[in-house]
């Protein structure tokens, strides 16, 4: 015991990042092969565009580049992240800084373990043999209703290996290069330039801008840089408001926002205006009220509130209050196409994915980020064909049982 | 501790993989000391035969030989699967190729713990010492209502330690010892000589053929071969539909069937045909209106979708609407014969068992698939006596609570 | 990998099993520190007999002692069982022979299980600060409501350390120490004089002779020398019907009961006759209508059929049937004094405990078996303080929320 | 791993507890690096008092410092406690002496997972952007609504690192450096003189006396004691009532108390009274009935009596019932400020924590429990602010999800 004990130890958690670190071969061989197989053959099966798409151009070697991206990404994030083969919060539980959920990590885990008990009803006696993924968004053509989550703190929380620049043109393009979008992240304690240069990626890939809950002054500035930058619609990220203490710290004001301040925030701009991190029906209907053009439903990957509910519980019941008149986007624990197609009956028109994106950042760049988003088209072609869903723009809660 | 760390690591997977072969000494032996041993005492208590079947002379040294057989697929069949103590999908989750569910392997999972929720209530106040176990299926009579299920791959999923023949050989060779039948599956990749050569095995012990929703005039051609080789039935796997982008990749056409698909097939036959992976009552409906002798309710093992239910959940809705007019066989999990049990009182009239089979047929050929299944009519047995119940062909639901 | 793998490996289940050997130091020390205390003090908070009980003066020097019986036990018995901290049927899953539960090992599993879920209410204003714990069954006084279960196999079940004949009278002498009675166990593989050895040690202790469900002619015979041994009663393990095949190997029949046949064996005692294996009411029913003075509610601690429901699950649908007319006992996962109070809570009058008899034979003979009957009695006054329970002969089922 | 296995092995308890003292530096920086950053900020954000108050000078160093508090009380702990990641029963079950829960330890436990199953419901569109997080109790202004438990057993639980002495003045001291108060454990085996000790921290920071249901008079001269020392209030903790058994050993009386004597105790003190240790609705009513002050629902952090509800599971009844009238505190698996929040949220008017205050005082004195308040009341005031909660004086049910 002294051995183990003196030299290296094994916590639950240094036992799982040992473990994906050194299993890489066996684990992620396997994983990545499977996956990326539909994505080398998805053209054939999807709305067959004239020509193969960018995204396709780098899914056709599919299974090795997807498992280089990988070993790469887990050489870079740890011990931010393993790179676990399941990504379930288990493992970073509490690590915020990091990429884990806040405190005991429950919000995190929540999302991924509400997603396990929303079963999909298979069927194959359909004529859906050519499902269709591509649907609009904001006046943008999306090939996938998958968007590239706001991320940011490549130093605070991903162990510094990328900068923010690289990061974020990584991130927004390779949704260019998958025919999609990302949004942009606004950092606390990034300085007003580390913004700009972000928002540059939006200049070169279109995209979404997303500001912290700041003074209502800092944010009208920065709705202005956004509107300058080309992007296609504007949030604010109102669940970032328990930043507050660190924001102060930093001399900065995070707050919550009054349904006032919101009204105030969405005549300020032409752009569509979304309240992103609403988790009640009663804070919907605020927005909304309050003129915005959506909300994205979401806990923010876990990572303000520890003990919330899982995303996909509180979902149905807001979506199916306002999916009419309003976008409704949501995130939380999305890993596979099956995942964005439980959302999509759910009630959300698109989805955001956050964790899978650092992954293909870190591993490959805008290549990597889109052999991700690949992975996920193909997944989510694949559990349309099975479930019998002939658009995304239509999915039929039939299709899941909870 | 070093080393460990440094060379080699400790996935949760890996562990699990490592552990059951390097225990195979304590674990397996005690596993198949008490497994097999009522199979060799299996006349007796069974429907007594004038003679002991093949089926029981291959138990007859029973415990041993069964140690033996799995030992050997251990060694043969790793790191594909490590023949673990319970075979519940938790260390080869993902593992397709492989013998692990799809995704995060949760439909695999779903199967086995589903099976654990429905209890088995123990009677032993009655007058059924007897258990009657054998049953008529497509005129067939079988010892026990189990079958060999479609299982192809030994290359891709399996290793490549056997060769299609030789696996298929051991799967139906195995079940004529064992007094009962197999399903030949049809592969994506095999060239139609592979499926030929299968056949050959229906030649030789009968058995069923299954065929992929491959375009109708594959499906057509196919069947003929399937007729030409004396089957007593032939099923098209529809669940397989999304392999179509894999299929598509290989030059063919795998897709969904439409009801009217479903009729043209179902009338250019005399044999029962059925559809294979129904999951929901709707699609029983269908396949049965189209004219289908039965349907298997299956989810392909949790080899084609993510997150379905569990096989046992969605089987009495669907048993209690068609059993009466139509065949109903499932699968799912099933590794005892308590297992088998639970599905007949569910409304199944025959189940197939799938990784089992992988199992005995590695492990000992035909030899190896009857001992596997020797055991299997063992545990029914057992079960049937403990519960209850006179005869296989008239399970009261009443034996189990859910 | 390959010096893991080559030498040792760890499996769960030998993991567990290795463990709990090695840290005997920490966990035992800490476990039966606490468990013996309370036994030291018994005679001052029980019911206040006149001279310390045998009982009591075997955990004098308490916490030492128990703490050396499970080191003992845990020599002698392992691998058989591995004197888990919590014997929980995890690590000894499907160790039939052995002492696992069969199969999968659920129906151990659920009776550990399903006593979590009975959730107790404390209560600590009231009266009852010298709850009794003596009640009295088939006319014997006994100083706690705690009997011996039938167990046998000491060669076939737990390593062969001790003989028949040493384990019966540690069992039933450790139970008269106790001020308790025991059940002489009845093996399908034992010659008839391993019987007749057993029930030598009713002739010392007096308690309960078990008779397997053997062919009517031979339960007779064998009542005849339960009765001339001097039991109080006898019972017949009806739930044994499971080992008909094993049974039959060895030239013997083993078979379920009709009720005619119960009535025909009640009518020929005038001991009193209790059925053992009970687990619906519909047949606890049959019992009593047949003449049964009671039943066991019993899966057999999960031994002969996998995946029934636990114990306490039906044993109150059966107690508030037959409780007032009918002696009601039962058995499954106890391990603590507050389990066997949950039991009683539930309906039955007194419980039978396994597998830490087998412990305390093992690691100290009579005197073992009594220091655990001595810490089971310690807790159960412990928690009938706690809950307000003034008397074992009447527990509220309000001191439960289920 | 022949060293391991030959020489020490590993249990799943001392594996983990092997882990967290290996893994300090990984694990516990980045936990207390996360943990004391906003303890930091946190005047700005709190109600803003004209000075930085002690707790948040002793946090303004604060990860660092807190970090440091771990790492030491870890070394000083164990193995009585290994200082886990998360704080939840599960290495510790049994472990009475030490930290742990009773038998199982699934009281402890129970506390935990009740905790996880209450959802906090995310809001940030609202005007609580400085919540109130100062209280009164007992005419003492609080500068958060958590006070220190009443943790004693230095030498017999803790490990014996820290005298009695000092131990009651880290845990009063801290309380007072954090602006809340403290209560005074009353231990079985402790002589008059300690007990005396222990009061003098009340002397020097006031906080609450409370006494072992020992005999009326002992009470009474105790209570007296307690007086003397300026306590704001005084307890008797009833559920220590299961300690009978041992304290008879030592010569000493413990007993359940009946609803006479409950009346006897409140009358002979000005002081408000409370009973400690209430888990059900109709011991509330009988202790307020009896003239108490208000209780505190409390399972004893699961040291009483094993297989106990979690305590926010009964406390929303005994609230509802009594929480206009009555003074209703509680506690029981508190780890961060945002389970006190749900205890607020379903009823009580202040918290108890215990195994927190055990690693602040070991590890750092009255600065490392203030250090802990600290943390505690950082993270409260976050979860206010993103569950909308104007002051810890009323707290809205609708914050939580059952």
């Amino acid at each position: 015991m002294e051995d183990l004990k003196g030299r290296t130890g094994l916590s639950r958690r240094s036992f799982i990042g040992t473990a994906t670190v050194a299993s890489v071969g066996a684990v992620a061989m396997a994983a990545s092969a499977r996956a990326a197989e539909p994505a080398a053959g998805q053209p054939a099966a999807a709305s067959a565009p004239p020509a193969p798409t960018a995204a396709a151009k780098a899914g056709a070697t599919g299974a090795k580049k997807l498992e280089e991206v990988l070993k790469v990404a887990r050489e870079k994030l740890y011990p931010r992240c393993r790179v676990c083969p399941e990504c379930d919060g288990q493992a970073c539980a509490g690590e915020v800084p990091g990429l884990g959920g806040i405190g005991s990590g429950m919000s995190f885990k929540n999302n991924v373990t509400a997603l396990q008990k929303v079963r999909l009803n298979m069927r194959t006696l359909h004529d859906c043999a050519r499902p269709e993924v591509s649907t609009t968004l904001f006046g943008q053509k999306l090939e996938l209703p998958v968007l590239c989550a706001s991320l940011g703190g490549t130093t605070y929380n991903m162990g510094g290996k990328m900068s923010e620049e690289d990061f974020i043109e990584a991130s927004l393009g390779g949704a260019q290069l998958a025919g999609t979008k990302g949004l942009v992240a606004d950092g606390t304690q990034d300085p007003l330039e580390t913004y700009k240069l972000r928002l540059e990626a939006i200049r070169r890939h279109r995209g979404i801008g997303v500001i912290k809950p700041r003074s209502q002054q800092e944010i009208l500035e920065r709705m202005r840089l956004v509107e300058d930058a080309g992007a296609c619609a504007v949030m604010v990220d109102i669940d970032s408001a328990g930043r507050s203490a660190r924001a102060a710290k930093l001399g900065q004001v995070i707050e919550p926002k009054t349904p006032r301040h919101l009204r105030e925030l969405v005549r300020a701009t032409k752009l569509p205006f979304l309240a992103k991190g609403v988790m009640t029906l009663d804070e919907a209907k605020v927005a909304l009220d309050a003129g915005c053009a959506g909300v994205v439903v979401s806990n923010h990957g876990g990572r303000c509130l520890d003990h919330t509910p899982g995303v996909i519980e509180v979902l149905p019941e807001i979506a199916s209050y306002a999916a009419r008149s309003a976008v409704i986007l949501a995130d939380g624990g999305i890993r596979y196409g099956h995942d964005a197609l439980k959302f999509l009956a759910m009630g959300a028109q698109a989805v955001l994915v956050g964790r899978p994106i650092v992954r293909g950042a870190h591993g490959g760049g805008p290549e990597g980020v889109a052999l991700i988003l690949g992975k996920l088209k193909a997944e989510l072609i694949e559990s349309m064909t099975l479930t019998g869903v002939a658009s995304v723009r239509s999915v039929s809660r039939s299709i899941v049982t909870v």
